[in-house]
């Protein structure tokens, strides 16, 4: 970390803010040629809170060398990570570390056979896993928030006739409980940042699928990985699924530069949702091809057997139908960039 | 709800399409002689989903003309809802119609000498209630997470010294057991749409400061205090306090123009939170006065006895000597304004 | 066009305000069932201002079902236009209908060694176009401003030593004087909206690269092509090149969807420039590789001989042998898509 | 300027490096205790390129510790500038320094009776300038562009009336030719990074009103009047008029945090412009009076006769009664932030 001093800040002063700097654990380097005084502090910064350094009369600038999270960070973890995971039968399927980790299903659990009969044709089509919403965190009070415990086991009785893990959304701490048989959890965009939910996620041992906030930047994701991380809990599969932006043709901006940015700073997978990113079903298959193309370690895309009657969601939702074809070309692309799916 | 249809949708389907959605519970009125046959939805259209309307394959766009909130709508609730709240001496401060309710304190409660002292400057200066955080919503794991119930503690003892009511921010369900002293809950920007959580508070009876979230539409916010009213609790504070743009200068773009949107959509209090939105102390007075120029009906300052050495946000806190200042001015300005503070 | 009045207006004004409508040309089409008086306008509505029709006192809502363009407009030209564009050889390169056309080469044209030795090393990679800035626009006026008039010529004998058709920058109008060896004029982004401009290569006749501004929507970039389709110049390419974000890790955030977004609305070619996209030349691959298969047209890459002594850019310039690398794997690409490149 | 150096460079390469960047008139301080070594360029590094510098395979990161800009920067003029601009009567209108300039008028100008109406109840109403489009970017080929130099001529005609001053838009360079009378000249904010025409504003010796782009940061605003004052005319007013971001209430964010930002960073007067800001009539007073309680210097307002007739920006111009109405507010903002109006 550097910190910049102001112009003229007086020299005895500058040497007493070191001081109370090199209590906290860290080494100051001083560079006293200069117009302005520059401080540079040696050792573990993450505990360091820049804005606190900003706060100080004698400060001007504040430039952090190393990135402020440390589980998440490739710097101390250069191998990517390959999360292995299974479902009812014992196979295990992975995500990350060369293998694409495909998830597949509708946005919300309607009834037996729409989940079992989705989960079947998806399995078919080649996916690894099985998507599907019981908790649905909903804009509107007065929509469907989904069937919550009962579509947790109609989530179950579909791992168990096709034997995919299922991925299902967590939206508070007491949920848990339910959430045994779940085979990923995953953490929705509005609550990337409920610290509270991520803490206790964090002493969990399921692998949780967490996705980018609409406004979260790099970092941020990452520093929302590492307070799952911190608690205990390494097994995080990043999600970039839009961010909002002035742009309104689609339902956010898909940013796929955010598949290398994360993979460059951390070894965690990444895995991008093209159905929420576009709001367009017949968006998906070109975003599905880019984000491969792009290096992302695989999807989660929203399938539905009849989109134009789907409780929510339906305009983003491909057919089964579409679903497996795009299955093929993806097929290609992961040939060429040397992946397995 | 206007539904335009593709243009040479057929004609039979289209009434069948128009039958599915009288079921809902609206009349439909066609009008078929454009190129494209467009559907008028009469009668209550909050339970209608656009999204479901736009996965049809014979739609083409769906637009509300009617908002989905009601509780929160101005539509239906012409009068400026005016929340009266007491602290522990029994005198009632008022927050919106005419009535400026200013918020003072520390971003986080750090000692019984800080909160009490700041409490005790901010009502000299013209405070009506006071705020410091507990529990601490923190980017970084590794960052001071607030005293917890400690903090609150020495809140309510602060209270008790000043009589001024409380805010203070609730990050999760649980601590609710613990808030019985607090006279207003703050949700954070980050817990704006944690729909569980804002579920939970409408079945509680005390005023909720409901900020922004960094990336929230004005009909995004109203939704979100739709969600506490639906429950029944009508006493909701919206508060501005920044958005998410690509500008950097400051810590968020304060969006004054949100005050007249809001207040012209709903009844509800509007406040303005400019620390937080503009990160820089020496920026907070002139956004406190613009605010109170756009209309807002109160303001939520950070003010620190000692900002350089304050646990957090302490850039951009300023001093209960700038704050007595500030409230000079704004109360010539509420005068310009005809109201009261 | 669909013009809904408000709640309550009266009957004999909406009667007079169509009338005046329908003095612009349109049928006006009446749905008075509801609450609210829908007006559907019938015939072209291009000329007809959404903002003007909002200023009436009578009007609530104004919906444009039909895009504002037409030249530009997928609707009234529904196959792809493919441009073919020769060099100094007389051999025709194709960018659109299923041809991808590769643009590479640096950001500045520095002397005569540089340009020549990239053009040779790019065509030799297989690139069908040559780059180069002989103008440059950049934020500070004591940035190097590019070799102008010099710069034109040294392009020129690179064109002449490889045959490559040359792509460069205009800025100003009366810069076209001095065009006439430039095969393909390029708008940059700052110039999008520079109407005055935009009309004057409206009358020329080469093919315009048109750079989508950093904060211009899909229909505004359409509408910036119109300009120019309207003065009867029709061979326009888009480009999108990142738009302006939150997010800084890349420079700008690279919007893939806008290729699929584009490709439905128009007919024009789309390509991508991943370089001034990003600003990190590791991330240009990945970004090229997911825009062809998120469906652009091709693309326009810089490439360097020695991107650490650039003049300009050079951050984001990847090295001859790099291109070439990419090239390899882009023909893949290329073939999963059934495309010519 | 501040340049970190990658982990692990080798001492010799960074000292060689450091070599190159004293040959271009910097001295260059050590610091190698850590470990990454830090260079601190001192000296004048406004010609120093960043991108250039981060280009290097042994650079990291790159800090500016001083602005880009000179000219514009308060460093270095630390006293607000004050504008003195007469119309045809020889009494000069001030803007900046304490002095508020009233911009008023509509958008376009339509014909004599429109402009010189207007231009009176404005100068009755208090208005210091009188504005009014000729030349006038339109996002629409097929949109009204303006009356050209005939308007012109009748904005003339309304300042021998009136004796205002008028405040005009500037498309292109050529116009220039038929711009004598015209006292203040507007960059429009298509074209803040139209460089060409900046450079060519830097040689006249009228006022320019340039107006922020709508995705331009803070030091963009800046380094666009660097361009202009590079070229030897000071007399540059800065216009915030909002920024696009992700919110559609309004037609553009209002960014007033920008007025004490551009005025910490420079001695520029700074306006706003609350019309094209909101979009909404009805929300101008309330962004005036804000603006100015920002501390503005001033706003650019439509005033029109007649808004549902306007043939431009109808919507969001207020009436000459409104105006004048919130005339008589705005002094008693100006009485309590002791300016002059």
């Amino acid at each position: 970390m550097i910190v910049v001093m102001k112009p003229g800040a007086n020299r005895e002063e500058v040497h007493w803010f070191a001081g109370t700097l090199e209590k906290q654990g860290v080494k100051i380097h001083f560079s006293e040629g200069m117009s302005q005084t520059v401080l540079g502090l040696v050792g573990d910064t993450s505990g360091i809170d820049e804005e606190s350094l900003l706060a100080h009369h004698l400060v001007d600038k504040v430039i952090r060398v190393q990135e402020p999270y440390k589980r998440a960070n490739r710097l101390f973890h250069p191998h990517d990570t390959r999360l292995a995971i299974s479902g009812s039968g014992g196979t295990a399927r992975y995500i990350g570390g060369g293998h694409l980790g495909i998830i597949a299903g509708p946005c919300s659990v309607e009834n037996r056979d729409q989940i079992v009969g989705i989960a079947m044709a998806v399995k078919k089509a080649g996916a690894g896993f099985l998507r599907g919403g019981a908790f649905k965190p909903r804009t509107s009070p007065y929509s469907f928030q989904g069937l919550g415990c009962e579509g947790l086991d109609l989530l179950l009785e579909a791992k168990k006739e096709t034997g995919l893990p299922i991925v299902t959304e967590l939206m508070a701490i007491h949920q848990l409980e339910v959430f045994d048989g779940v085979d990923v959890i995953q953490v929705g965009a509005r609550n990337m940042q409920n610290f509270t939910l991520l803490k206790e996620l964090g002493r969990c041992r399921k692998p949780i699928l967490l996705k980018r906030g609409l406004a979260a930047t790099i970092t941020e994701v990452l520093m929302a990985a590492e307070y799952i991380m911190a608690g205990g809990n390494g097994q995080v599969i990043l999600c970039e699924r839009g961010i909002r932006t002035f742009d309104t043709f689609t339902r956010n901006t898909l940013d796929l530069s955010a598949i290398p940015a994360l993979k460059k700073q951390s070894h965690l997978p990444v895995i991008v949702d093209p159905s929420h990113a576009t709001g367009l079903a017949w968006m998906v298959p070109a975003m599905a091809k880019a984000a491969i193309a792009a290096g992302a370690d695989g999807l989660i895309v929203e399938v539905h057997n009849n989109p134009e009657a789907a409780l929510c969601d339906g305009e983003q939702s491909i057919t089964p139908a579409a679903f497996s074809s795009l299955m093929d070309v993806l097929r290609k692309y992961a040939a060429v960039e040397g992946k397995a799916v």
